[in-house]
Formats: structure tokens, sequence, C-alpha cells
């Protein structure tokens, strides 16, 4: 029997992707379920269809909702919640550090690190201090990383990420895909996400 | 102590409410919160910022995982589906209806087929036939009902009532708010929704 496999797509800037990373280590450990962590960029998905910011901002009563929404799902699952400023932050480098990670052994908990310091304390996830502080609290050699993060080849890696969510059908985040083909589409999705993964391995 | 009491805002358009209408009842009932149907037309809001058809057709990927996803959660419940044509339905004629019955004893029962004709049946909603056949199977007075839809205080009362969604803060379907001021968004919040409705009466 092949063991399940999750893809689990997630755009730095995306609330809804900072629930689903908080959440989804029990819940595949649970289901006995394998997740690769993909990070990649919604904006150029985004831009192709015309939107030039965070549909959030876009439509202000969607945006008031999310905002809302997020708060009461944090207050049932005690999880932290400030806002960044701005919304939605520039999530390329933490991306392109998130490659490094994942090729490495800290790639998840460094996800992890970065949607508690954007979403759970405020701080701008484009500033090198910010991910300075996150890769020491996980003895991971910042300099070092910080240069890989800027070499082409993680720069390749993140655009063909980006490029593989779009041709898999992924308008938004978090997004999770199956061996099989099946694309399920936010937080809420989690769950089934996982259940389709284990019976269709 | 006061009746817990949720708002269930209804488009007949929209497939997430078909799914949010087809369990309310039940999940309502276990949990003692009584429901308001309250149908309004999503089309004057998503007009006003810029929308001239439903979001699922003007972005192609969003309206392909919406099908699909509704093809899976409906599976799960033993629903039919089967996509009405043209799709987004013009909703005007049910809606209009709809208040007729909500202010007589027949309404939620004919919310309730006017979905199951639409989304179950693939049938056409704006076709006062198919209105006609609903109406007959619910044992009301078919030509009187429609003649009531088409009356002034019908029409005016469908307008206040979507303006009153509008200021609501609503702009997708189905919404639920509760008297204490809370807005959720989707089908996917309809247990949500009831528990506020319940913890805050």
């Amino acid at each position: 029997m092949v063991a399940p496999t999750l893809d689990f797509w997630l755009e730095f800037a995306s609330t809804y992707s900072y629930l689903a990373a908080m959440r989804i280590r029990a819940l595949a450990d649970a289901a006995s379920v394998n997740v690769r962590f993909r990070p990649f960029l919604l904006g150029p998905i985004l831009a192709a269809q015309g939107w030039t910011t965070s549909p959030f901002n876009l439509y202000p009563a969607k945006g008031r909702n999310m905002w809302r929404d997020v708060e009461r799902i944090c207050a049932g699952l005690k999880l932290p919640l400030r806002r960044p400023d701005p919304f939605p932050q520039n999530s390329l480098l933490a991306a392109r550090l998130a490659l490094v990670g994942l090729a490495d052994s800290w790639g998840e908990d460094f996800c992890c690190a970065v949607y508690r310091a954007e979403f759970g304390d405020g701080k701008r996830i484009d500033d090198p201090q910010t991910m300075r502080a996150i890769l020491s609290d996980l003895k991971v050699e910042a300099e070092a990383s910080l240069a890989a993060a800027q070499s082409g080849p993680i720069k390749d890696k993140l655009r063909a990420q980006t490029e593989e969510a779009q041709k898999l059908g992924i308008f938004g985040a978090p997004s999770f895909t199956t061996a099989d083909g099946e694309l399920f589409w936010g937080n809420d999705r989690l769950e089934s996400a996982l259940a389709w993964a284990k019976r269709a391995a």
C-alpha cells in the first residue's frame, strides 16, 4: 500500500493559510497522512485574473468578514491574532527561505514560525530582521540561508512551484491536492482533504 | 430567557444556499434555535462591486472548484446534484414567491422545494411552470400566489430585504446573522452560527 500523501499549498500572506499551518500536523499525524508543504505565490495567480491586491482589500465587506471570521476561529483554537501592517504582507522572501528549509530539515518549523510572527505577533515578514530572528530560534545559520534564498535555483524553484499551482487549478490559499487529482480549497477543507488522501491511497 | 434566533439569508441562484437549506432544519431543531428564512437578491449587491455575473463564471478556476466541491459535499450528504442551465438562474420570481409563502405557512417548504427543483433536478426556476408545479405539490393555490408575487408590496419587500442584507454587510450567500450582530458567511459556517445564536441568547 502506498502511504497517503497530501500536498499543502501555502501562501505566507494568507490568513487562512496561517490557520491551516497551525492545524495540519496534528490532524495529518492522526490520519497517518504524509504532508508536503508547498509554498507558492498567490500574487501572480490573482494578477492574471486582474486583481492587483488581496480580494479582502478589493472588496471591503468580504475583508471585514474575513477578519472577524479569523478572529472567531482563532479564539476557538486559542491562537493569537494580530494584523500585520500592511496587509497583505510581501511574502517573497519568506517563500524563498521556506524552499531552502524544505530542502533541508527545518522547512516546516520555519513555515509555522513565519505564520506565528506574522499573524500572532503582527510582524513584517518582508523584513530580513524578522527572518533572521526566526532562523536563529531554529538554530539555522541565518546569513547562509538568506544568501541561498536569493540564489538562482531557489528563485527558479519558487517560480516553477507557482506555475505548477496554477496548472493544478489553484486560485486561492491554502489549497490541498491529492495524488489522484483532487483539489480542495481553504482551511475549512483540511479535514476533507486528509480523508480523501487516505481513502485514495 | 429569549429564544435564540438565527436569520438565514438565502439566494435561490446559489449552490451553497442549496446545501444550507437542505441542512438547516435538522441542525436548528437539534440546537433549539429558531430560524428565519430571509430570501434576498445577491445580484444587486455583486453589481454594486462591479460584477455582472456570478464570481464562479467570472473566475473559471474558482467555478470549476465550486462545482467539484459541491459535488463532493452532495455525495457525502446523499443529495442529488444537477446543474441548471443557465447558471446562475434568475431568482427573482422564486424570491418573490418565497416572500408570499413566508407571510403564510408554506414559505420554508417552498424554499426547499425550489432548491430541489433547481439543483436536484436541474430545472429552470425562472419558469412559472416550475413554480406552478411546486405550489401545486404544496397544495397552494398557484395563480393567486403568482399574482401576489407580482404585487407592489411583495416587490417592495424583496427590495427592502436586499437593502437590509447589504446594510448588514452581506456579500455572499448563504449568510447567517445573529441578534447581537454577528455575520457568518457560507454553508460551512452554519454550525458555528447556530452555536453563536444559542450562546448569545
